[in-house]
């Protein structure tokens, strides 16, 4: 019988307080309340509902994923089943403001229980996370008629949301979208294709609301010319009646992973064309759709936490039942007591706990963004939540392939067949670097538009509060010398690269996207550091100090390699001719 | 339409060359010819067979895996007229020595060849690989009765071999092997099960010759009471008749990749027990085993380096061909031109030809190990030979996980389906650092046994002869001076890390379990660096040069980190509690 997803609610208890104090958001009105007794009821029937509900329903989705039929998606059995108890729960709407019907409460705890229902069901639980995002993306720019007929429903979970904008020829690059809108009065009809639709199409409810990218006929080519649309699944045809709206799902990609999960292409206007509402201003639907991409961002997030610590408590169960070897005394020995096998999981666990005081410290910082009391602070925490966004998306989809890949290696020959659950973790994690923008725009995103042309301010403040928080250690502890002076002097490092890098990549325009890619991966290894010193510096517990210690030994000299490379500029990949590659 | 295998016969010989000239082989009596047109025309045609017969049945086995049937195990369709004519046409011996009925050539040739067929299709050459490990440990261990009966049927190919180990409490740890031989007459009857069988049954030939390790009664506990046995499929009844042996493939494995290549539960004995014969001496059969796998070894990184070379064709075709976002003039440009996509595509090339060039050398130097006519060199050559082969089946193993992961990220959403091939190699590279000796074997047999066992003196050769080649790399070069430096440095450094590993190994038994797998990754890339230098100084090819200057750059300084993590000793694991894992 396989073990059920266990949330590690002392690991999040841990890396809310320390979130919720770093970031001065405790201090805010009410959140001692509700980041108190408030959070850890909600937290608790969270992991309940993660380990009973979701977590067996897991590998059913691997098995049987969801398929395409003439009526619409089916989801694996057990799925809509789970859904309905989900959004009857109101899980739907943890974190929404009362003032559209949600219960209100910090994101931080929103995301920390999204952590577990990813780490028990990462395909189940990519979907309210899509509604999460549309119910932020209408708040912010739908009028108030659209906000009173859909937001709602959508809240509540009677409906749930998707996100159209990849075509065959637009991925990365949405400039290209050809979905084009026309004006019928005051609505729209839509017609085009839409590929890779994430949940774009299910049997969990009666409706589904698509945000979709167009082009009016007025468009300008290019990015400024798309526009945003709403275009349900079904039409309100008004007296509470629906009819089928001109979108479909035509078929479903057959994935690697997440395969529960619908990943659909859809027709839009096979006849006469998709009704549907234009959301903020003509012309301005990328603004829009990116308060709901930023969303999805902190979403990979919060799916690849969720993915690691799964693979840790695998890979954990794994090492503690499985003997082989003798120890010196030639008795037989479980293989956690082998040396490599203890490295192995030290470094999921130090990775994965890192990758939550990131993702929560993130969250943190959202809610203080919206909930400071005075302007400067709440732009202060909008400019660090913008230049932490990237690192979340790409630095934690990242640890998630690598915990899990680790996962696998802990179980040998088991971990390969696809009845084990880690195979299928591996499996699931490795779309977290490739969607929601992949992890090299993630990367340009953090040091073009977040470091370089801010001038390193906001990197700047981080790197204090890091040097600070190190500085803070113990000097005199041997074990966390190692973590002390590797954060201290990284942040030294990370300046100087980055000043040396402001100056150069003014003359070199390639330089930004030759080192993109290290400078993420060095300060996201350097806010690990950061994070643990906080956590060594504030804690008795024997654990904390032993994860904090291997993490400054063994991750953090991942800086060394970054910054080499990035002292090596771009030249090594510019001046290779393309034919040599 | 999917583009087929196509063999990169350039960057092979290249790496023949270097290997050939660099360990002195091709002055040895026979090879400037063999190693000569010899060669080019047999990797030609074996560029042939790769390219057309096995490409295109890889994502057939992919689609329809091999499955279990109550006549035995059914290949997808194609593969067994496929083995057909890989047999009919002679591909099964090429490094036969001719008096067992091979065409002698050199090794160096033979694994040339298999890095194409695994490139094209790693399922299927995973079952000749097996055969050549059995010619091996057969021409060494078995009976000249034994080799006259086995011999020239598994040489032509007509039979098939398969290597009989794991048991469900016996995988890394072969000590608790529990499948018992008893005598009967000069033969013993086995009973038992084993697991994990690769390529243990199928419809590709009449007959299997499984290499069973089992017990006698007389056998004490332990490694040393194993004993080696030869179980054929069908028993040879006289009279050129044969008739079923009491071994059978009861299930197969459903495996997250080689799906093609059936992983056989098998059980021996239901029926008054199968019939085999000893190989080699009584209790010794470890022996006997480990020269099968050790060829094995081999055929990992052989399998592995395929697998990166096809990702790397995968990824370069897509990077052409996908065309994204827009240049500063505003036209449309295929990825390539992007700088992080060249980024990823140099890491692939650099890192793929690097595990060739030590693939390649690791076969010379076997060549070498049996062909030169002193015994000092024959001896030096062996010595040389095992400090390679743990980096060549865990370094390549890991390069391939790597290459292919970044395949998948080249590809985007593309990479995630499940027909998409590079979806395919990232799942089927995963196998390579867990089979064969996990990657953490492996790295302990290399510090331990291959490092400090013998007081560091192969490796000290083989750092002499990295750290010329770099100081005989142009001084004044400056895109090759982080590599000329990089390895003169990394040599010292790998030096004194070594000697200080030495020393504190021997009041610290866990430091060489600590540090093992760092200490491997290290000297791996530090061998890259070695022969990059080799390569960029004897060539005048910008392709070669441009990927040196991008490995020094780029990979070598991945040094740093283990180097780092190497000083920190066994502390920051062996101080966490068992509790804090």
């Amino acid at each position: 019988m396989p073990q059920a997803y266990d949330a590690p609610l002392a690991q999040i208890r841990t890396a809310i307080d320390q979130a919720a104090t770093s970031t001065g958001l405790l201090k805010l009105a009410g959140y001692a309340e509700s980041l108190g007794d408030v959070a850890d009821s909600v937290l608790e029937n969270a992991a309940r509902f993660a380990r009973e509900v979701l977590s067996p329903l897991n590998p059913v989705g691997d098995r049987t994923p969801s398929r395409c039929t003439p009526d619409g998606v089916v989801t694996p059995p057990g799925f809509a089943a789970a859904y309905e108890r989900f959004r009857a729960d109101g899980w739907t709407s943890l974190n929404v403001p009362t003032e559209h019907g949600g219960l209100g409460l910090p994101t931080l705890v929103a995301v920390a229980s999204g952590e577990m229902w990813a780490g028990a069901n990462m395909s189940f639980a990519m979907c309210p996370e899509l509604a999460v995002g549309a119910i932020e993306a209408m708040t912010s720019h739908a009028s108030p008629r659209l906000r009173e007929e859909y937001l709602p429903r959508i809240v509540s979970g009677e409906w749930t949301a998707a996100m159209s904008l990849t075509e065959p020829q637009s991925g990365s690059d949405l400039s290209t979208v050809r979905t084009r809108a026309e004006a019928d009065g005051e609505r729209w009809r839509l017609f085009g294709r839409k590929i890779y639709i994430t949940w774009g199409d299910h049997d969990f409810t009666d409706n589904i609301v698509h945000f979709v990218l167009a082009r009016t006929p007025d468009a300008p080519e290019g990015l400024r010319g798309i526009s945003l649309f709403l275009v349900p699944k079904k039409w309100p045809s008004g007296n509470g009646t629906f009819e089928a709206n001109d979108i479909r799902a035509i078929s479903l990609e057959h994935k690697m992973g997440i395969r529960a999960s619908p990943t659909c292409a859809m027709v839009l206007g096979e006849h006469g064309g998709a009704r549907g509402w234009l959301v903020g201003t003509r012309h301005e639907g990328l603004a829009c759709m990116f308060t709901m991409m930023n969303h999805m961002r902190l979403g990979v997030g919060i799916h690849s936490l969720g993915i690691a610590e799964r693979s840790l408590q695998l890979a954990r169960i794994h090492a503690h039942d499985r003997v082989q070897g003798r120890n010196t005394h030639g008795a037989q020995r479980p293989i956690i007591e082998h040396t490599d096998v203890r490295r192995m999981l030290l470094t999921m666990k130090a990775l994965t706990q890192s990758a939550r005081y990131l993702l929560y410290l993130a969250a943190a910082t959202l809610d203080v963004s919206r909930s400071a009391p005075d302007e400067a602070t709440r732009t202060e925490a909008a400019s660090r939540l913008g230049l932490l966004t990237p690192i979340v998306k790409a630095w934690i989809s990242d640890v998630a392939v690598e915990v899990s890949s680790l996962g696998v290696q802990i179980h040998g020959g088991t971990g390969y067949v696809d009845d084990s659950e880690i195979s299928q973790l591996y499996r699931d994690a490795r779309i977290g670097p490739i969607f929601e923008g992949t992890n090299y725009i993630q990367a340009q995103d953090l040091l073009g538009r977040k470091v370089l042309r801010d001038s390193g301010r906001a990197l700047s403040s981080l790197l204090d509060e890091a040097q600070r928080a190190a500085e803070q250690l113990p000097a005199d502890h041997a074990g966390l010398a190692a973590l002390r002076s590797g954060v201290i002097d990284g942040c030294a490092r990370l300046r100087k690269s980055t000043a040396v890098l402001q100056q150069q990549s003014a003359t070199d325009p390639e330089l930004i996207g030759a080192v993109a890619h290290h400078f993420l991966q060095w300060l996201g290894v350097l806010i690990g550091g950061w994070q643990w010193s906080i956590a060594a510096r504030n804690t008795a517990s024997q654990e904390i100090l032993d994860t904090a210690v291997f993490y400054g030994a063994h991750v953090l000299p991942r800086g060394y390699l970054h910054e080499a490379v990035i002292a090596q500029g771009s030249a090594p990949i510019t001046g290779a001719a393309l034919s040599s590659i």
